[in-house]
């Protein structure tokens, strides 16, 4: 059995044209199945999406008890062929 | 002794100019003093200098033993004597 940090982790990339609510409700559905779920996003407008998501996710979850959180690090992403720094935002319930 | 919602709570106003790791250090000091900060950002590009000081920060305060999560939340802030919708990150030692 593998140790927590090598499960495999559910990712959700997040542009700037994504759409917070629908993004929200991925996050909420990924937490309510495996407790927590890896966002990713590349430049400003994808992480004002990613962050707005997480916001509204919240409000979704309350109600089962669910108090979120979220982890930002940069993390070396693969993005059109190239590489890029983008954000990682792992969401977890508290 | 006021309860804990009501306590004051330092507030840090990221702009779209501001510099992640000046940001970073100013969260850490507040965080190694009170424990807790509030982030405010207004666009996409502050909120994206904001998270990349959170993300700094936690780097600054790990050794101390800290581990650093954020709530984003919607706020309703004034901005140029305008009523806009921002962000508000609460840094917290988890």
């Amino acid at each position: 059995m593998p140790e927590e940090g090598q499960m495999q982790r559910e990712v959700l990339k997040v542009a700037t044209t994504s759409r917070p609510v629908l993004v929200a409700g991925a996050i909420a559905g990924v937490i309510r199945s495996q407790g927590r779920v890896e966002v990713h996003a590349i430049g400003a407008g994808a992480v004002n999406q990613a962050i707005k998501a997480i916001a509204i996710s919240r409000g979704y979850v309350v109600a089962a008890g669910l108090d979120l959180v979220c982890i930002p690090s940069f993390v070396d992403l693969s993005f059109d062929g190239q590489d890029r720094t983008g954000i990682r935002l792992l969401v977890e319930v508290r």
